[in-house]
């Protein structure tokens, strides 16, 4: 540790604190990056729209809540405290019967719809 | 939702059951790869040593405990719930006063010692 006329105190990034900052749904927000890799939080009740990345993996993670995402041939449920990661190109639909807080990372640039457009599709890069 | 004969139940991953599988510390487990990026839980306590990543960022997630990240200017207090992201080239020594329950997420092949080699270098890309 450098002498104390120096040090700098760091913060860290709290998952709650960024969540007591936004009530609506649906609206991904950046909170961190890593290369070129973006931490979003957002929180979603409801269905989302069958959509697909085609170019990148997808991970979840459930800070609070249960969030299932159905596929095509099946579906996962995702408990607080547990992730997923959906690999690129499959389709996936997002659906949480209570209001579920999720921490989502992907590439800078990703589109909340993926390859559709609907009135779920969120602007992009809102940082928080 | 398909017709139930076809329907798979595909499994998340629980963070806490895979800390349950090992009791060692300082060795990284991967448990999830997103693209080439991977997630990995590791148990620490007490010092690390100084070390930097010269072609990526490190991103730490905190699960449980409290973790301190000194830097050559300052340092960063993680607790339960929160995350860091030390950039790329930047120096830095993990510190834990007692164990931490860490989720670290890095592209794969990068060491925990990054340009150092030390005996806290552990073996890489092992999965629980």
């Amino acid at each position: 540790m450098p002498d104390k006329s120096a040090v700098t105190q760091y913060s860290a990034i709290n998952f709650s604190k960024k969540y007591d900052l936004f009530s609506e749904q649906w609206t991904p927000k950046v909170i961190a990056q890593m290369n070129n890799y973006q931490f979003k939080v957002v929180k979603i009740e409801g269905d989302f729209i069958w959509h697909s990345h085609a170019d990148t993996d997808e991970t979840f993670i459930v800070l609070e809540g249960q969030l299932r995402i159905d596929f095509r041939d099946g579906a996962v449920m995702i408990e607080q405290g547990e992730m997923y990661v959906v690999p690129k190109g499959v389709e996936h639909k997002p659906y949480a019967e209570r209001e579920v807080k999720l921490l989502l990372i992907e590439p800078a640039g990703v589109l909340n719809t993926g390859d559709e457009k609907s009135e779920r599709t969120a602007v992009n890069d809102v940082w928080i």
